[in-house]
């Protein structure tokens, strides 16, 4: 059998600015990478094992998630395969097919997959619109309350902490409160928070924290961590009636390779960077006021940012497309000669970026870059 | 936060022969490496993705998949995160809780924890015992209908091709036949098999296979292959309401990072490797005829060896055992001291082992090392 080239080479990205939000929290440290190297081989995780990944010693599987649960502030952590993993574990565990449960309408698509997997109906709690698109706690206790009151029994609540197309921080504290109030266990989705700024599961009155190893702890992927309180380690983490040691939604063994070497080799450095989340929600306000300083740009979604994920309209970079050789393409390949990547090929009229990690002079370097393609363009074709 | 050393080195297993037969089929060739330091980072296999990581066309997963289903000759491939989330995901798409489905008794743990998770009932086909603990043909038809009869709807079959405890491979091809005459569909669980050995799920009459990415691919962990019949892909591969282009039963994607592009890497390797299974076999029943004249051992399971999996039932170590200083861990301890490991710290009664993939004057050596560990003690000893 002859195997066609699968184009294994990642220069591109790797080599530019990439200003995707997807990329920038999964960026690798150096202690990963050679972590990577040690524990590339298949079951590598696995040499000490006695039964149960999360309990093996050498490497320090339980030292780790120890300290992961520090971390987060929970009294159990898991690693899973990605938060969407996560999210349907807890939902199997908790919810029987035809059950509803409440998420916010900021919702990440995989919350939806996760609820239509278990068969659950959802109950969306609407954002006020454009051009905030913010999930308020009154609009969350509202919606909690009309289901209710409609007679519909909610056995679950979900909250995106960050959600995936604005970058808007939501309140969990105020929505876990309103949650608790009629004593339905919640679930927040920290896939864009967790690694990059501070979380306190306690604090913020959750049940569940869920994070993403691949999109904000420098992790590579598929991982993901599950943070839950004791109280629903009994039901969530229940074992097996067969094989005593091993846990059904885990389904014995989740994380058992490369992306859990990663997670454990970058935790102290990904420790240490959320206490400077301070200075990266600054950069991604100075950057939103160099770019607004572009006529026509507007940043959407909650300001000032709280969140390095941002969502601009870029209206003139649509009205340049329409006069340009090159279409919807020319920002791209414009940005492309500056060493700038992460803006979909052909996309316009608006796009999501982020300069998480990036120093002030490639901030700056990557704002300037915007200005100059505008200028060069609006000029040329007056 | 002080976080903990994990101790996130490896020297032993990798610098040593390692017979544990986990480990043989998911060492990385170099094309791998080089893959994973590549595809490191986060999301990184998801630069150029619309939609659907199976769709991707750079690096060319579309390709891959291609691939990957000519390598085993079904209609549809998609990875997965293991074997066994292969196994749930169909367990999950073709079955309510409460049903039945019949399962070979030496299945492995993960396929109980799949079926125990989906809230299944499981039949099990006995094997015939010791000393061969074989699956038949004849005992999988009686135990079917048997069940059959008992007025029990079995909804569906699964079949272990190699078992991870006595190495024995399973006519899957009589079996295949003898499920389908009553019109059940079959999974051929292929951990141990789909990356050693060719397989062909056409001729081997089944509806699906599934493999394991770190047991038997000679990629890192986790990653799991699902290859599917046209026929089942509406339902198993069903898209959903809400994301028109995500698959359900994926969660929209499954193995988005490292261990795919390891995978990928190693398909021409692991495709050119299965053409000389033959070898292996025959290393594998030399190297029980080599360990079988040390007295007292004996290897279980079928006779001679069709698979490199060999489980050794070994009294001399343990009367060795009972009069040593070091008790059962002197036969790790003096393996170790000639750059042998793999076998359990403190198993002697019983072990099991592999030397797929070594060559000739390796696995001399290793026969020759257990010889001179029995000759040293029994003359010390007597």
């Amino acid at each position: 059998m002859e195997c066609q080239d699968y184009s294994l080479k990642r220069y591109t990205e790797i080599d530019n600015l990439n200003l995707n939000p997807l990329q920038r929290g999964g960026v690798l440290p150096v202690e990963a990478r050679k972590a990577l190297m040690e524990f590339s081989d298949g079951y590598s995780m696995c040499d000490y094992c006695a039964g149960r990944l999360d309990q093996i010693s050498n490497p320090s599987i339980t030292g780790f998630l120890d300290d992961l649960a520090k971390f987060v502030n929970v009294d159990v952590a898991r690693t899973t395969h990605g938060a969407r993993e996560s999210k349907f574990a807890i939902m199997h565990a908790l919810c029987k097919p035809g059950d509803t449960i409440i998420v916010d309408g900021n919702a990440h698509y995989t919350t939806h997959l996760a609820a239509e997997r278990n068969k659950l109906e959802m109950i969306e709690v609407p954002n006020n619109g454009y051009p905030e698109y913010k999930i308020t706690p009154e609009m969350y206790q509202k919606t909690l309350e009309d289901t209710i009151d409609n007679g519909i029994d909610v056995k679950l609540a979900l909250l995106t902490h960050v959600d995936g197309n604005y970058g808007n921080l939501t309140d969990a504290k105020a929505i876990g409160e309103i949650v608790h109030k009629v004593e339905i266990p919640i679930i927040l989705n920290c896939a864009y928070s967790m690694g990059r700024m501070p979380i306190d599961a306690k604090e913020l009155d959750m049940d569940f924290v869920v994070g993403s190893g691949h999109k904000s702890m420098a992790s590579s992927g598929p991982i993901g961590v599950l943070g839950l309180k004791e109280e629903y380690a009994e039901n969530v983490l229940q074992l097996s009636k067969k094989h005593a040691v091993k846990e059904i939604e885990m389904l014995g063994c989740t994380s058992r390779g490369a992306p859990i070497a990663t997670m454990m080799a970058s935790l102290p450095y990904v420790a240490e960077r959320v206490k400077h989340w301070g200075e990266e929600v600054k950069n991604s306000r100075n950057f939103v006021k160099e770019m607004e300083e572009i006529e026509g740009i507007k940043q959407l979604g909650i300001r000032p940012k709280e969140h390095d994920l941002i969502r601009f309209d870029t209206p003139v970079f649509d009205e340049i497309a329409q006069k340009h050789s090159r279409r919807g393409f020319f920002l791209y390949e414009e940005l492309k000669k500056r060493n700038i990547v992460g803006i979909k090929r052909g996309q316009t009229k608006w796009f999501k970026c982020s300069v998480y990690g990036f120093n002030q002079d490639q901030i700056n370097y990557i704002a300037n870059s915007f200005k100059e393609i505008v200028n060069m363009h609006i000029k040329k074709s007056k």
